[in-house]
């Protein structure tokens, strides 16, 4: 007796051996055959009874839901729709699942929304669609190790916690273990932080740049990948207050070799699960193809998830600059009708998601990588131009996403770096050891940002970044 | 001109071409040999520079820390230590190292000890020794995630902001918007988390177990690679308040499995630095015996470091049950001649880590795995053996580490669960979405908690657990 997971069976093939297989079952038709699921893959494994040597009151607990053991022997299947199937020698019930109880929760076989899917967010990676999304998640995690681990890069893991909010990346959650109500007060009447946990005041991290620079100016090539946090009250399909985010940092590397990077990556993981995940992506490719039929016909895409992929996979990313961006904007339809919301009348603006799904989807129709930015609308870490007033940022922008990356080459002059950081007012003693890189064998580097959520709902075509991440946490909501 | 790291051109060995190399100056000999060093692995390039051709502002300016991009020529090396060298021809400076501000540092040259590293955490990866610990790190973990994804597991990313304390693992750091010094108060006066940013009270997970398990109830086999947090005032060795752990979770898989798999994975990861990182062990091992010779004879560990992973790799762990544990304690030498601190009396009592260091350093002398631990020192989720009194929970210990491993079999019975609950005074309605797993198709689970940093300690021979993490978060202590 062979004990084997669903997605073996599949995999080996090997008929008219004895197998044990556990799972749950899906559905149970004709007191015949049942439709056996363990999450190893999203194929459900027929299994055929003999409903009249059975006994009745097991027969009866073989309800949706209900956890099984089958013993069998695999055989080819004579049934349309599967190739494989098990003639049941032996059923053990392990754990049953009660219809009444069963048919109030998303357990039960028929569709269901998106938003009551994530109010059982412990029971949705028992559908199809959300086993799917969720093998595809750690499929892009490990394909994203993989294509690091063998360019030479060591995986770093920066600080959640941090006591600087230098970045001012984004608002920030404060931990503490003081007495909530009565926080013991310093002198002046302020919240005494010397008597925390850390001795001062620390939040949740909003990017683990920094610290990543320390290692790449040290080790070469690093990357993060790890959670990070922003208290905003944002209620959008885009964002989360946790999110998880890849953040590679290369010394010696500039803009270009930064933007051939983020590049690289992006279409090696999607060729990656192209290659591991046909069956989860197929199922998804149906799924939003049948999402789509209920949108009005210019809201469609014109791709399918597949093929979408496999354009961004097999074409370049279009390459354009800030400038040239203002000018084709400046100069379309959208703007010249007014139907932007913020209309495009010089340089220097910063882009809105209208202006960025207008590039991308209407204009290029292909993903972009928008490059030197003006300094002003960007963070204070970018390296200036020779110019003066641009930045070597770049940020990527993916269709029905928007941006998906945003990084830059870092200003390694320190003086530079010190005028930037006094005109807004950052203090050097709150980033001395960000200095120390630049004291100490500075030069050149760079690094990106890559939403991990955002190139999930790019691979899965889920339009809600709630369904993505096993447990979201957005404003109001940290359930489970 | 090929442009290569460091690690490629010892790789490749392919001699008489012109190349380009860009790093760190790590010594700098007779004006004429530069050893670079640009963090892709613990070895350095020779560069031999003629210094009467070479302006003498520029040969001024090759200093220890500086980064340099050199080009020249890759031979054979005549010289002892190396089997490569380049002769230059083309030096540039890209980043100085003043001379005088390297000497403040722990760049300069000399022996260094681990607190002074410590206070320039952003600078330490650049030394042999954590330059080799972080690359051991960083290979530990793609080692884990290959393990997993090779044995069809999936990653899935638990939450780190929590809305539940109820695992009771430890204390918490509390998660928080509200304005420190005057929060909103409720009409009883206590603080009003309504108002918070997540609606309700939250914190920062002590373990993201109890989500992977609804995970591994629909997906078969999940683990988790996340960090955790402790909110704990302890300040050893082994104690971090931030850390990262890998909590595998497996559905139809008993306490025997458990242990098997971690057994499994742990000698699979030791195996993989063996083969992939012997450069930096080897420098590792060279290290803790110089460290060792300062201690007395009888503290000496009797392996070297490599003779003790690949002692690890290669024998059966121990497996003991707590019964016999306590049995072999009551009756050894430290115990009856009252040498332990907390002396073992009776079947029951907790084990204390010189309980367990005796166990794994002097009677057995090989990693052990205690299982069948009493009930009532262990979690409520832990499966309740038949005999009513223990639980089918399994640690695993390492020699100079403790306890690097810790889990269990989970209660899967629904009324024993509650029971549980109920006399511990954990509410039904905090973890009812736990009590589901239980009510729609319930079986035999099991898992546990690895802990990351204590498995680099292990593997790279450092003793203080604020030495294998880049940035180590503990009571005080939030720097960088």
């Amino acid at each position: 007796m062979i004990q084997s997971t669903v997605a073996e069976l599949f995999e080996k093939e090997i008929k008219h051996i004895d197998i044990e297989v556990k799972g749950w079952v899906k559905s149970f038709r004709a007191n015949r055959f049942i439709a056996l699921s363990d999450g190893s893959t999203i194929k459900t494994i027929q299994c055929v009874v003999d409903f009249e040597t059975m006994d009745e009151t097991l027969l009866k607990q073989i309800t949706t839901g209900a956890a099984l053991q089958i013993q069998g022997n695999l055989v080819e299947s004579q049934g349309k729709g599967q190739t494989l199937e098990i003639q049941v020698s032996n059923i053990a019930v392990l754990g049953a699942a009660d219809p009444d109880l069963v048919s109030k929760t998303i357990l039960q076989p028929k569709r269901h929304s998106l938003e009551f899917l994530r109010e059982q967010a412990h029971l949705r990676p028992r559908t199809n669609t959300f086993g799917a999304v969720m093998r595809l998640r750690s499929s892009l995690s490990f394909a994203i190790h993989q294509y690091f681990h063998q360019n030479g890069f060591n995986y770093m893991h920066a600080p959640i916690i941090t006591g600087s909010d230098a970045e001012g990346a984004g608002e920030m959650f404060r931990i503490t273990t003081l007495d909530p109500k009565n926080p013991p007060l310093t002198q002046n009447g302020d919240v005494d932080y010397s008597k925390d946990f850390f001795g001062k005041e620390t939040n949740l991290t909003v990017s683990g740049q920094l610290e990543a620079e320390t290692y790449a100016m040290a080790l070469g090539k690093v990357y993060t990948f790890g959670p990070t946090f922003r208290a905003e009250n944002s209620n959008t399909s885009r964002h989360l207050a946790e999110f998880w985010m890849i953040e590679p940092e290369v010394a010696f590397m500039d803009l270009e070799g930064n933007m051939d990077l983020a590049e690289n990556l992006l279409k090696s993981v999607i060729d990656y699960i192209l290659e591991h995940n046909l069956e989860d992506l197929t199922f998804l490719a149906q799924r939003l193809e049948q999402e789509e039929k209920s949108k009005p016909q210019n809201e469609r895409s014109e791709m399918g998830l597949i093929e979408k992929l496999k354009f961004v996979a097999d074409n370049n990313f279009k390459r354009v600059s800030y400038t040239e961006a203002i000018d084709i904007l400046r100069n379309c339809k959208p703007n010249k009708k007014k139907k932007f919301k913020f209309l495009i009348n010089q340089w220097g603006v910063d882009l809105q998601s209208e202006h960025e799904r207008y590039l991308v989807e209407k204009h290029f129709k292909c993903p972009v990588i928008l490059f030197d930015y003006p300094a002003n609308i960007k963070a204070f870490y970018m390296r200036l131009n020779e110019d003066g007033k641009t930045v070597r940022a770049m940020d990527i922008l993916f269709p029905g996403i928007g941006e998906i990356v945003g990084g830059s080459q870092r200003e390694e002059r320190l003086e530079v770096l010190k005028e930037k950081m006094a005109a807004l007012g950052i203090p050097e003693d709150e980033l001395w050891w960000y200095l120390d890189l630049r004291t100490y064998g500075t030069a050149v580097h760079s690094g990106f940002g890559l939403g991990f959520e955002r190139l999930v709902m790019f691979a899965t075509g889920m339009g809600n970044i709630r369904d993505v991440i096993p447990y979201p946490r957005t404003p109001h909501n940290a359930e489970f």
